[in-house]
């Protein structure tokens, strides 16, 4: 048979294709193939030979059996803003996009649930239901522009995390086409199932690599009707870290709990052209601190006793942002950090996770593995879970993916983070980057054990091939 | 070889099972045996052929190693409470109790976790944590026997769960002895992650039949300061369940909304000998309301709210607890219903659950299907997470296991819980007894990926063989 060059996909494998979802949404151009090539992670660019736009369950079970039949590699990808390289189709092949699954199908106020497709955007989702006075908490940094069925391919978290959980928590139920084209409802739209094995949460966090999920159940909870939000300038990086475990001793919980070290601060608000946060030359980080509920009397006093709380470090002014306007502003340069520090050359990203209380040892073990090995390195993340972003510029290396020096680096990085309890990724995902690094945290049993579930889930391994293991 | 009579354990088996944990504690007695005979699921009873109580993870992999070897089936065993057969020895062989690694290994406060041992009693746990100003909310209404290793068995529920979500999420990490004896985590203690696919819920609610867990870490948070309780007697059964979804759909979110209908009250009430609640003769059923947090005006502005937006149903008086011996009067009646009702000949119960607003369907349903059958049905249980138990008495059929008229009318009823979005279990598990019911609500790739997860954790089959599936 007829081939294309570079992956095997013969031309009568395309005419298939083209029969199942129309001509026009299997695209062979340059410029299209070029702009699925990559998505946020790294400077990485991988090259697929076709990238297919379904709208359907139906017609993405077709599309499934045609290449489990040929062994063709698929990378299903969401909105391509992931940072761990989960879309990156490193194998050729097809990419299929779920961006014509893009409505959101039912929203439950009975039952407070959500029904919606995989291809709309988060931030979509989460204004279609704060309409109805809900609330779908899990809200990455990418939110204008990410994926539902992105989010829930990685189990994503984002600020909010920290009071309401992530992604995993709000999945109720999922429609899968399974490699071989079967499509499966994993469970119930049920707030309690003891029903067999749990294969929703499977699906969640299996970054694409056990089906492709095309329908999404998600339990909403009622709106808070409040919110406040301040900011603390800390003059010691570890102590703010110290101050998030601090704070949840004492009992709070905070809706978000922030950190950025000052140099990101610096950046993002350059690169946004901000003032709204006064850099000042004795402040080395910032934490976020954010509360909600109905009762705004309430949520004064925490906001007034976590402030007591902290004068017990060596913080500077804490600033209250007074409207909806500085509120906005504030998460603006939270949200936007990460782009901000790739865009000047800060292109490695690492998404590290401890138990909370050892944040401050991870903060420092970085900054002496920075200083060991001559790299430049900003810290953020959501620090109320422990999840610390770290954010690594080194002159000549662009990419951890391929080389061996920066391999080693992070080798060592995660074993500091292997041994504070902690692993390798808290909300990005394994993806293509950090597969490597999977030996750190796992035992050869556990490893096993996951292969064994791919291999029932896709024994020719054609979805996703070659991320997480 | 020498053989015990009945299941095929050898004498020399028997020894090294004693080498391996001291004689003490390898046990054919009949007593013992009688004792394991039997868990809290209807009438039955099935004699395993030996009792082993091990003490470490170590003695347990070792035990595994030999029942892997020669195929010998192996029953974990946590309280024994189960309402689904799960701990039936059905098949003989090997009953693997967990009592005595019962400690609690630590309460690390500066993270907010917990790490102990599978043969903790429950409200022991939850005891250890209060005194420490934290809380671990799944609270099955067997917690003052129950093991916490069970809980994690079945992805237990309880009254707390509407608020605060059952088991599944709070479990952060389980040490597991697989059916070959290899020890392995299946996570990490952190809040957050994405690394690898999500094997620690895959062994939550597994029922024992993937693994045996030995060290479980849960997550904890501030124990909430204040709570207050209500009784409110609805003259129409229906009602009670409308009112429960009109509730969240108001914005509540009360930390219990129990349901239990009013011969449910009569039976306990005369069991305990307790005049507590006033039964009145045009009471129906009751909603048991709690609201708990950190401020008591705003818990009071909450009940008032909430008694008002009732006032719209055909409700009765309105019973306040006052003090923490009424509270805890109203709950014994609550938590000892199922034990009740079993004593006067209720033996069937099934844990149905569905979307919250379908509760007064589910009630009208049941209710027809008992005069259709002429059997006598009592209901309650967690009704904020449209999870209700269902007590069923019929003259001549003390269980459902093994009776065939039983299993037609119980189909009709899972026929009529999946119609309404449902599914078979909440919180009680499949075990041996739901198994048969499977088919209703997965498909056959559900069910094969299901064994195909099985058959990757045990190859062998040793493990709790038979239930589930």
């Amino acid at each position: 048979m007829e081939q294309t060059a570079a992956t095997g996909i013969t031309v009568q494998q395309l005419e298939q294709f083209r029969q199942i979802t129309g001509a026009q949404y299997v695209l062979t151009d340059e410029e299209t193939l070029n702009e699925h090539a990559h998505d946020q992670t790294e400077n990485l660019h991988f090259l697929p030979a076709v990238v297919i736009r379904p709208r359907t369950a139906e017609e993405i079970s077709a599309i499934l059996k045609i290449c489990n039949e040929y062994k063709i590699p698929v990378t299903p990808r969401g909105g391509g803003t992931g940072l761990s390289g989960g879309a990156l189709p490193q194998l050729g092949g097809v990419v299929l996009t779920t961006d014509r699954l893009n409505s959101i199908l039912e929203i439950d106020e009975r039952n407070l649930q959500v029904t919606t497709e995989p291809g709309v955007i988060t931030e979509v989702l989460q204004n279609a239901v704060k309409e109805k006075n809900l609330f779908y908490p899990p809200d990455p940094s990418s939110r204008g522009s990410c994926f539902i069925g992105g989010n829930i391919a990685e189990n994503s978290g984002g600020p909010k995390a920290v009071k309401y959980g992530v992604v995993k928590d709000y999945v109720l139920n999922l429609e899968v086409v399974l490699p071989n084209g079967d499509i499966i409802w994993t469970g119930c739209n049920v707030l309690k199932n003891s029903t067999g094995y749990n294969l929703t949460q499977l699906v969640v966090g299996s970054e694409g690599t056990l089906g492709i999920v095309t329908k999404i159940v998600l339990k909403l909870i009622p709106l808070p009707q409040y919110d406040l939000l301040m900011l603390v300038p800390f003059r010691n990086l570890e102590q703010a870290g110290e101050a998030v475990s601090a704070i949840f001793r004492a009992g709070f919980v905070p809706s978000a709990m922030e950190l950025m070290e000052i140099d990101a601060l610096k950046i993002v608000s350059k690169m946004v052209d901000s003032t709204a946060v006064p850099v000042t030359e004795d402040t080395a980080a910032h934490l976020i601190i954010e509360v909600d509920g109905n009762n705004m009397d309430v949520l004064m006093a925490e906001m007034e006793a976590i402030g007591n709380l902290l004068t017990q470090y060596d913080i500077g002014e804490i600033y209250f942002a007074d409207d909806a306007q500085q509120k906005a502003e504030l998460w603006k340069l939270r949200r936007r950090v990460a782009e901000a520090v790739k865009l000047i050359g800060y292109t490695i990203e690492e998404d590290t996770v401890v138990p909370r209380a050892e944040l401050p040892a991870l903060i420092r073990g970085v900054k002496q593995l920075g200083l060991k090995h001559d790299f430049e390195v900003v810290c953020y993340g959501h620090a109320g879970d422990g999840n610390l972003h770290i954010r690594i510029r080194k002159e000549g290396i662009p990419n951890s993916y391929g080389n061996e020096e920066m391999n080693g680096i992070l080798r060592e990085l995660f074993e500091l983070v292997k041994g504070l309890g902690g692993t390798i990724s808290g909300e990005h995902g394994i993806g293509l980057i950090q597969k490597g690094f999977m030996d750190i945290v796992f035992r050869d049993a556990n490893l096993h054990l996951m292969r064994q579930i791919k291999q029932a889930f896709d024994p020719n391994n054609i979805l996703n091939a070659g991320k997480i293991f």
